[in-house]
């Protein structure tokens, strides 16, 4: 087995395309001692694995939390409202408290974009970002491919609509990313407001000699698209950004971009849905599209726990552990 | 050993009275563990045990995670104010994705009852009632169960009253049925507005063709009954329901219905007084009713770890383990 | 290898000067073990040992949970504002709750001096004190010995100025203590408002038939004492406290007591600066000092968790467990 070109996971673009198979193969073993009655291997025993959450968030730092328990680190979680961080600790000084305390592995959480960044600088523990403000929440992506490419097989030549606040959304940036590294075709699908200027600087940009990488086009039209996507990949309205008026209504916006039964039986027959999670039902789903065989959130919840695992034996593991041969 | 005839525990009325019975006499070797040096048995190495406690509780999360802890489980807390809930995610969803992570079983603590139920409905994972609005907390009657059944050899034919908030206490729903399976008299005293319409109802109602169980009567004059009564078990006055006024005052309540040097006197030489914790003292107990020999509160709790770690084992744990044999 | 005269660690005044001497020599294989790859050690597997804190502390709490998990104990996190106490239950009744449960160690934090005191009288567990209103915090002080030990070989006749707000400090109040008692002069530098009334109540007083011990003197003026000092201890300015205005603005006190480019310059060339963390930067220490190789801070820290291990291995493990031998 390999091992990843890079020494921390801030963003997909610290990955090469190598590095994401990597990830998505070692994860497959790790899924299975996950269905196993015994979850549990010595991997990273003796390890030391923080989850610095700043940002209110059970189902990330729960997966993180359960990745590392089962692979037998020593899980400690740090963060929170009770944290130093409230007496006006800064960053650099977390980190190097972290870091003296012997730590191996910190995944952090945090409000402002490039906070993970800021670890790294300050600490020898490998770092993950597990979500940092607007810009990359890589892991989501990961177990995003890994889903996608367990039901198709592949993610190239998939046509994939991310469908949302694309503008505000760290889940579109790592995934878009992803899915343009791995060849698909992307079209970003939201109200004028919620579009990047740019889009194309969402995607993975071509090696150089190699041909140009899958276009990502635009549209604000969801039932133009719909009929042609592979993937209906829908991101969460954020609520406490609903004040900003980025769009009408809730209720004009579920109209316009949300997956109800009419559009379910516009889709691609095999076509799937997917999303980060928590739905709003009613609003990115009606609960028909929630229930049907179609969603696969909890595909996506279930292969998450996986890649975590991957990518901390990965960062951290020995390369010739063999615990799952 | 035997198993259970129930999956989960969200009731005492889930639980047979062979099931109650088999609870209680696994309890007794955990407890042994409990006293040894080293507190740990390798029963549920490898799986994960999900604390889901959306009330403030302490004592009681403390005391399951323990459990979980001692029989190698991995223990995960889950929720409280940082949680997904807070973002307005269902309980469908949050049973939904802890199952996607494959956790094995979930202690849920929630305001609203029926909480657990939804669980069920929604996971693969085994679940138990850690406390459910005004319904249902049966850990705590059957760490009662134990501390009655440890001090007088059986329970069958004591007389316990139960004494308090009848009307709005969780602990007395799962306590007078479980005191009623096994053959007790229960007398519930409280003031006219804490009693219930129809007190049979909580009673466990006799299997068809067996002689009728226990009866359930009612008085509001703690000292007509006191002078009969084995066991005295008192309830916890919620000190945030006192706003609704369901008597005059907490002085007036502490002096109809607290233990103080009086009735401790008044009470039978053996009788014994019980507690679910935490004591306001002065109201339910005088200090020095809590700090006499006959308070078995402390012996509550310690049985709780025990009982918690039985019934864990139980629905988790292989049938033939042997772990203490 | 000895054993501590003392069941619980209060107080710096709890331990002898071998018992220091003891908790930092067994310190030494600790921190060897935390800087390996697998850094567990088996000594307090099934174990239980409680983190109560009350006060809002990341670092210590972590410190401490970490030390317990390196040596394989079952870490439970215990309070906050979710605990029982915000129901009003009494320190007491915690204890004996802590204690039916079978804990085997508390570590206590609480804005109330004396706390940790309860807890020993109400439970048969271990207690460490990790910190107690304006009253000792004796973890602190025993890494601060250890890093001042590690850096100059011994304590004895060793130069400190403790320089900040003395008369509040938990942190003086151990660590002066244990300064005296290992030999060292002690100057306390501080604006007149900031002074005890008798410093000399600080020091640990001589045995009765040996020579005195070293003198604690007082200072309001930093640079007239800062060329004469091995090592400069920086307390932390509490932002809380600033509104009771013991000095005219942060401003005049860095001026005045803060570590500077300046200052720098003037002390000896072998002197270094602690401070318990996490530096007011601009206040305590301008970053220029932070980031000098004088700062010992992060060996602080370092050495935290070590001694930490050192003092739950000697009050919990087994004598002759020889685990790094």
């Amino acid at each position: 087995m390999g091992a990843l070109s890079c020494r921390h996971v801030l963003s997909m673009s610290d990955l090469s395309v190598d590095d994401i198979d990597l990830v998505l193969e070692t994860a497959t073993p790790f899924k299975e001692v996950n269905e196993r009655a015994i979850k549990k291997t010595p991997t990273l025993r003796g390890l030391t694995v923080v989850n610095f959450f700043l940002e209110a968030s059970t189902r990330t730092r729960t997966s993180f939390e359960i990745a590392a328990k089962r692979l037998s680190a020593d899980a400690i979680n740090f963060g929170g409202s009770a944290s130093a961080t409230a007496k006006g600790e800064s960053l650099v000084d977390t980190a190097q408290t972290l870091d003296a305390m012997n730590c191996d592995l910190v995944v952090i959480r945090h409000r402002y974009a490039g906070s993970p960044f800021i670890l790294t600088q300050n600490m020898r523990a490998h770092v993950i970002n597990g979500g940092d403000g607007k810009h990359q929440h890589p892991t989501q992506a990961l177990l995003d491919l890994y889903t996608i490419r367990e039901r198709f097989g592949a993610v190239k030549g998939l046509r994939v609509g991310v469908v949302g606040d694309i503008a505000h959304s760290r889940v579109c940036g790592s995934l878009v990313w992803g899915l343009t590294a791995l060849g698909a075709q992307v079209v970003l699908v939201a109200p004028p407001t919620l579009l990047p200027a740019c889009p194309k600087l969402l995607a993975c940009p071509a090696t150089p000699g190699e041909p140009e990488t899958a276009p990502v086009t635009v549209s604000s039209r969801l039932d133009d698209v719909l009929p042609e996507l592979d993937v209906v990949y829908m991101l969460r309205i954020q609520m406490e950004r609903i004040e900003q008026a980025p769009f009408p209504s809730l209720r004009e916006y579920a109209q316009l971009f949300g997956i109800n039964r009419r559009r379910l039986a516009a889709m691609k027959p095999e076509a799937i849905i997917m999303h980060p999670g928590p739905v709003n039902r009613g609003v990115e789903l009606t609960s028909d599209a929630v229930d049907t065989a179609r969603n696969l959130l909890l595909y996506q919840v279930n292969a998450g726990v996986a890649v975590r695992m991957a990518l901390m034996y990965l960062l951290l593991g020995g390369e010739d552990d063999g615990f799952a041969s």
